[in-house]
């Protein structure tokens, strides 16, 4: 039997279902994890354990049960929570207490699940990092910008966690922290009182430690009764390979694991081609560079008009002075250009079930100055397509390596069980 | 010469440049119309004259003159402002102060602009209306859901009024109110620190005397550097003349009017023609209500949750109910048929310059229950199309009544220059 603290969203539902436990005693649990690892991690940038407990014990007194009924979760620190501030990674915003819960919030504490606490991220979401350190090894990032929600649920310390990404927030700390990570078809998952970074671009991230819990977390948010997957079993999926533009990014170890793993598919039974993006999608980082930097410098007037001194150079230099400088037909042009990619993009799904490509160049680099390359995710999240990172492989040093797959939009229950089936595969 | 508070924002930047009068003048001149005409018209849900004049001091000493120095601009109580409470348009946030102005308001200041106060908005930006009455007849309503921001600027108490359209929210408070509104293309002007109603649907929404001021103000909110438009010589456009699946719902005398104006564009020298919309356009207002009420309801969980006694009747049994029991297949489907019409839409355009169709059915309707049929503005949001209305009739009773003209996605300076040629060409 795993610890309390191990186990998956699913499985604790069950286990409080089946009177094996309390929403108390788990929640504890996931709290004496954090207490035990949180001075190497230091995944959170808030954490109260008595109002954990509180809501714990509040469950338990519950006569009702949602399907989260019990479920610690971690929150990113750029989502807005009515008992606990929400800081947005500055120092501007210390202390700041927001009055209402994102909506996220609002439908995870309706179906039952405890607000653990507010995980770290880096300052607005962006490159300059949080306090936060691989758990597998503390001298690596764990990505970013959902730094501390990738690191809480790849160290055991709660079960599923909430991020958002606009780059590679998401898909990267999961891949890093050796998690299953989501992005979900653009759109479809409500931000109210989620910090906008650039909303053309900006969705919710899911972290979790199996594709089941991802998919329940996912019908929480969208408001609908939890519908099973149908399993490892189900039909062989189409495949295409998709080394991307990037490729040669790649460590040597990780091409030759996604090649291994393309090859290990097709002997399970899965058809898989090599599929080579269109060439003019080697413009989608300059295009995802124009749009996310435009929208960002709107979006942060207030700051950039009042606290100047107060962001880092890292932000001032990089992204606000692109947005600054960006003119309108300049971010236009981006904007219809990627539009342009997603029609194209929606042609070149139609073959495929889901497409395998890298979710980072490899493991969590040493440093703690930077969050990774983000070239393997700026393409399909300018995409609006739904993502997921596998925890499938691990590296040269024992850190793990996602394998990422894509699906296309609006197909994210599918993407769910072509992972399914190539867990399963790969296992 | 007009009243300083007669002056849209083009001559009042003129004239402080000019140095014929002052920020302070113009701000006092403005407030001392507010204290004329509040009681009656009741636009404001918070009005500090003594923090405007603050402002419009500080501006006529400042040493650098922005674009839009010395204006003073009404915000939409949805929208955030660090100096002063916004409440949505509910009892649940009263008094609620955020901490960070919204992107619009930042970059008003930016530009030199004077945030004079905050206008009433019906509840949560939806149907149940606020206190203010229209300032033509105050038995009629001022339309909504940017009430206040409509009555404001109609009344001559503000040359400038931020607004937002879901639905009809920007287009028709202007109409009534006989102002130029402006709806932009979907995703031009940053929402941060917005109120989120319906995020697939909202835009901000600009409210003004002239079409000048809203070109004016759209580059300011873009951050980019005012250009002139080309005025009213330019090219006559090529005008579709579009009466809609919702003609019948117009009274004669708008019907009326409207057929002469596209009589009158003709004889002046544009080509005008009829259009008509895809017969499956008839199923837009199903779609938007699904798309806006799925969203919506998803958005206020919190309140939801947490303050379902002090939600109106009208909003709880509307939509509300319509988004809770709205399925994510069946939203999704709604959205999939919007891009596709869309599409559709685009293609329809590429033969005019601008539709010329129905702003509302007529003048404000009598009674201050409801803000007005939304029906002649739900199509083009749910487009995401630029839209325009300018105040060329009067109606029966002697109020204003709006022609709506719209332009392609993306076409929004193309859409001002074509309303220049046909407020002339009605003059």
């Amino acid at each position: 039997m795993k610890a309390l603290n191990q186990l998956t969203a699913t499985e604790i539902v069950g286990a409080i279902a089946d009177g094996k436990t309390t929403c108390e005693a788990v929640t504890r649990a996931c709290l004496d994890r954090i207490a035990e690892r949180e001075p190497r991690v230091q995944a959170w940038q808030f954490l109260d354990p008595e109002l954990a407990l509180k809501q714990a014990r509040a469950l338990d007194r519950a006569s009702t049960r949602g399907p989260l009924h019990g479920v610690p979760v971690a929150i990113k620190d750029i989502i807005d929570t009515d008992d606990m501030p929400t800081a947005y990674g500055t120092p501007i915003h210390t202390g700041h207490r927001p009055r209402v819960d994102a909506a996220c919030v609002a439908a995870t504490r309706r179906a039952g699940g405890v607000i653990m606490g507010k995980t770290v991220t880096t300052e607005f979401a962006n490159f300059h990092p949080g306090k936060t350190r691989n758990p597998f090894d503390p001298t690596r990032t764990p990505g970013g910008s959902s730094s501390g929600s990738g690191a809480a649920v790849g160290d055991s310390m709660v079960p599923l966690g909430v991020g958002t990404q606009t780059t590679a927030s998401t898909i990267r700390p999961a891949a890093f922290n050796g998690c299953v990570g989501y992005r979900p078809t653009w759109g479809d998952l409500r931000c109210a009182g989620v910090m906008e970074a650039a909303g053309s671009l900006d969705t919710l991230g899911l972290i979790a430690r199996s594709i089941e819990d991802v998919a329940l977390f996912r019908d929480v948010l969208l408001g609908e009764k939890p519908q099973p997957l149908a399993g490892p079993s189900s039909k062989a999926p189409r495949v295409g390979f998709c080394r991307t533009h990037f490729w040669d990014r790649c460590d040597d170890t990780t091409k030759k694991m996604l090649e291994d793993c393309a090859a290990k598919l097709s002997r399970a039974g899965a058809r898989v081609e090599d599929v080579t993006l269109p060439q003019d999608f080697e413009r989608l980082p300059d295009a995802h560079r124009w749009i996310s930097s435009f929208e960002f410098a709107r979006n942060r007037a207030w700051e950039i008009d009042h606290h100047w001194e107060m962001i880092s150079e890292t932000l001032r230099k990089g992204r606000i002075n692109d947005g600054l400088t960006c003119s309108f037909d300049k971010y236009r042009e981006s904007r219809a250009f990627a539009e342009r990619c997603r029609l194209k993009m929606d042609d070149l799904l139609e073959g495929y079930d889901v497409l395998l490509t890298p979710a980072t160049a490899g493991e969590a680099p040493v440093g703690l100055n930077a969050t990774g390359d983000a070239s393997f995710c700026l393409i399909w999240t300018t995409m609006h397509v739904p993502a997921m990172t596998l925890p499938l492989f691990t590296g040269p040093n024992g850190l793990p390596v996602g394998a990422q797959l894509v699906a296309k939009r609006d197909a994210d229950r599918q993407l769910f069980e072509a992972a399914q089936w190539v867990t399963r595969a790969m296992s």
